[in-house]
């Protein structure tokens, strides 16, 4: 069967998503280029693999010549201090961004996070089209992501979908998890959508699952024709009967966030 | 079993989407008049046929005498010159509520078009309090049912479901048809709810079926009580796999309307 | 299996909804108690038993003693004239949440009704964010405490899940019924996310099934993590075919709040 | 001249407002008829002084009698315990409107307050389409006003203007109050228009002047064709220079609703 | 000084409006073009006059020949039977546009009518992105010019400003005329902001002096650059005192467009 | 008279902006910091002075030491290549509020730009509840430090006024500076009461005098309590008298940022 796409690119290929998507992605594509800042080991069948530093201007041309289009999911992907995240997510972005723009990639799909959003309580609805609330460096630098994606659609007509990532781990343990659950294949669909939908100029959308309970609203992402078939659900007998309510001073479970509000910049120093 | 209605009539019974709803109206009305500019041939058990000229007034009071509603199919349905659509679509329409109006009915079905919102873009996501943006003569026209229909309510009590119609042929071969689809049978139960809902008041709803993604937001309409059984996910794996964008500046995939855009007054002349 | 509570309080446990909870309860706590104007029998087992007025400060601080949490279905729940309503359903709140923020009590869920919006009309979507438009002394009397465990959360930080319920009787029989119907066990399921989720703040939700149709837009209480799982669908058949339009000047099914248009005060004297 | 009104009713006239409004009425009606619970002395020309208890439903319905309009600041007007607001504002309330609307009374201005929202932080813009944060029992019992008042316009047609006082007193002294301030000159023209527009329905404004800062957009009320006068700029050069933030945690800067937020239910206790 | 146009075209040069604009159109351009249906006499200096019958394709194409941008004053301004509405107003316009489009005219002002709005309530404030609520034949056709404009600014790129005009005589006597006043000056102002605002796409503004009363916020138009410099208070004092409301079932008061109601199709009969 | 504070800090004191500030911001403070990259001389009376690199984390430390509220102009203020930005408005406003927050300062006025909000339309109205669509490097440096101020605030209770600065020069020449002018006097006003206003949260709010037309909608920022004074009105009359319209695809008259729109990354190249 033919697929949709001859070369595309996999960037954070070494990463805990990175591992688990690159075995999936070959339905998708002739061939799979994959890059990580660290040694990934060798290619496989169809793979093609690359050693880049995403803040050497260079390097990220390189890595990026011939391919069709772009799964980003490469850079600092959690809490930390402010200067990895300025290489990898600020600078590396901008440097990303230049390639795509120079080499006339059309479409990249940029792994957005829920971090983006973390300081908007656990009982409001959020959307996309509301300001962005971050919870911390990490999630500032998706905010930079974001905008920096969307002024390339403005100004130059480059293609992304964000995607902001619920908890994309197998299984679900704590009530926050159970709303932010995404499931492997269920991102995997995400990403195929994202990749084949015609038109999708910017497109902010989140990652999450079929789950019973959301705290966000995706109507603005219907375009991609995108529908999870899996639900955490599945997972909600083996979490504790509730009632023993959280300390009502605690940032973790007022705010969507959740842990990372105690990751955070000088916190508590 | 009781039927609601005594009699209905079906205006553009010949036309395409007339002809296949034919026999799924007896199931609504003891007596379904059918009616069409053209000539429809005989009426079957059940039936009547009146031949109409929607843009001659005394023909149009004459088609609705004695019926408890109308579903209005009749009228040009698709872009051509504007002469024709102006007798049809523009003149025909106010005929037709005119006789409403004097006869006392009480409730219009009206097939509008998603052409009335033609020219907002694939990534955006429409809904029945968003300003008209029609693509086309066709289009206009239907704003113009829209608008008349809606001041009949407002100004004289008259209650009219708008319906802006998707692709509704037997199966969808595109991306913008796979967005747009509607089955017949989501179609006949889509009219059914239309028509014996106690209050309507002017409600503008999208005929379209549960497909993975759509364009269009129907929160407004939910006192209709419809809900879709089909899909297009049925189709698609017919469908080319994706990954080959169209042009950037490709109008009829960066909007709504789709080939209508091409189609429209003066272009290309 | 640990219970998620020790204690819990239903109030009004003698009314129609009270008495069919009453048995579902003793799934959510080692220990229910049920309180009621009027006698209702002795406790079973599991069970505490309390009498009260609910216009009786020292008498509502005893039956608040000792609980964890609260479902308060107590008070006058039909259009009644304006004095019993007043003693109940204004006063009574007062005591009630008087007696939860001094006893340091987390959480209530309260019986609300959709008789707070019912002067909307029926082609009108309803969400928490809009003003109430409540249809007589009873849907104002339940703005009233909607009001009231706002304030107790903005002021005080005391949580409530305020629960709109709709038709919640075994079998729908009329078109407003089939909208609004609400399955017992979807009610039970409802209160259920209401005490367990870790964080409600003040939260306004429907209660209603997933029917049909529905004129309230549920987006704002996600968070609960509830999902209906019955529909009035099922009743469709044995409802009368439709077609047989209500009055153009009938205010019970052109507003939401139905009959109760006709009950509240000084109609038609 | 010909004044607009033959009587017009203003209660609470013994109260701080009332004293002032009483000098300034006589331009709009023949007859003023001034009600209070107190003794307010005898009636000057033009006027007729009434004592009534709001809480007496015969008592209210012989004050309303032969009445064109209705000024109602009659009730308890400031944050004390419920019981007398209960009686006053809340009882108060239903016997008001039970005789306006027996006695086919047309209009009513009620003297509603900005404490009904008194909840939202300083730093946001509160308009009447959002949901009452009442910032204790006086703001809840102007709440039940309200809602009260927007029942019988939509069931009975009763027209209301509720006007959401501010700071009116001669001087503002303090950051809050050259926001909220509000002057007689204003109010009185604020009056004057609600009463003498043809349709106002029910009709929620904000009663302030036009200060150089406001937390209350008032576009909703634009209908009334009122534009105030005054500002509280000429105020300014008294007040402190600021620089002094309140402390973080000062609820009462934090809140539109000011001091009160330390004057409400069991607090401090 | 050099003015703005060479050339500018005024349509409905005859009517009342067009006959008080004639003589200030000279300060926007060299030569003013004035057309009309009727004969309206020689031209002047930097004058030219055109006869036109805004339903002739060939002549609507002649009268526009040459001309920098179009002031569109013509056709049917007020409420009459539908056969000459359908002629100058719909046909006419689909002529106009068609003209405007081939001969590459970049800018049109469209003397467009509050009456597009006429069924919202005197309540409401009306804004230029709430749908169409026409009043009768006259501001259908009002709204069939504003989407038809829209569609040629979306598909074409031609530019058209859209002025809801309100009551634009020299002097209002009533209530409704106090509200939707607008002065020759303003209107003249407004005129000249729509021709020479580099930009306008499609804009639709409302026509209203700086009047102390607006059912219309003009918010979405405030890149023209116009504010009005007159208001009706000026003539507050001429008016009757108020106090005698209209009977509660006036249409005329209760809906925005006044006594349009009552004249427009089948009323009475 | 006493001033509002101790001493303030004005950061990018050599700058355009800092430079015709200098002389305004005694009225403020007793001690006026003054603190820029370059050397801009000797303190005046009441001055304080600092050369400072933003991207050196302790001199950062040292300039913010002992100061009771932050003007932040510093950091690079037009369009050029990342590496500048990056350093002095990325990691310089990261090592801004890291010293705000450990040194316990209350208030920053931060420098924003309407170049966050340059890529949406000239036809469009903007405000603060907007997703942000920046139009180059330094626009998204802005957004950068628009988000990192508001995680400040929401997480850790530090106040900032972020003012998106209009076209502030002497003397508008274009239509566009027409627009976004904002005059000195204007400025200073609005520094002032951001810095004085006792709750600003995090206020986003524009910075543009009272100009016959404007692009963006303040009224999220109106608990700040500024009127601007001066209008662009007085230089209208040396404009171009208009009509000659930009062509059809000119970006700059299209879009918000103007001329920005040209200077951004990689164009023309």
């Amino acid at each position: 069967m033919t697929k949709p796409f001859k070369r595309i690119l996999l960037t954070g290929a070494g990463g805990n998503l990175g591992r688990r998507l690159r075995e999936r992605l070959n339905a998708f594509s002739d061939i799979v280029r994959l890059a990580d800042v660290a040694d990934i080991g060798p290619a496989g069948p169809g793979e093609e693999v690359v050693q880049c530093d995403l803040a050497d201007r260079e390097s990220v041309m390189r890595m990026c010549e011939g391919v069709d289009a772009i799964l980003h999911f490469g850079g600092v992907s959690t809490e930390v201090e402010f200067a990895p995240i300025m290489q990898a997510n600020l600078l590396g972005l901008v440097n990303l961004y230049e390639a795509v723009h120079k080499l006339g990639i059309r479409r990249v799909v940029f792994a957005s996070s829920n971090h983006t959003m973390g300081m908007y309580e656990t009982t409001e609805l959020v959307d996309a089209s509301m300001p962005p609330r971050p919870d911390g460096y990490y999630g500032l630098s998706k905010v930079w992501g974001e905008s920096l994606s969307r002024f390339y659609w403005d100004r130059f007509g480059v293609e992304t979908v964000c995607i902001r990532i619920g908890y994309c781990f197998p299984e679900p343990t704590t009530h926050r998890q159970m709303v932010t659950w995404l499931s492997l294949d269920d991102l995997v669909e995400l990403l195929h959508r994202s990749l084949v939908t015609p038109r999708v100029g910017h497109t902010v959308t989140f990652g999450v699952s079929d789950n019973p309970g959301r705290w966000w609203d995706d109507r603005h992402a219907r375009h991609l024709c995108f529908r999870p078939k899996d639900s955490s659900a599945q997972f909600a007998h083996k979490l504790p009967a509730g009632g023993d309510y959280p300390p009502a001073d605690d940032l973790t479970t007022l705010h969507q966030g959740g842990p990372f509000l105690n990751m955070g910049p000088k916190y508590p120093s």
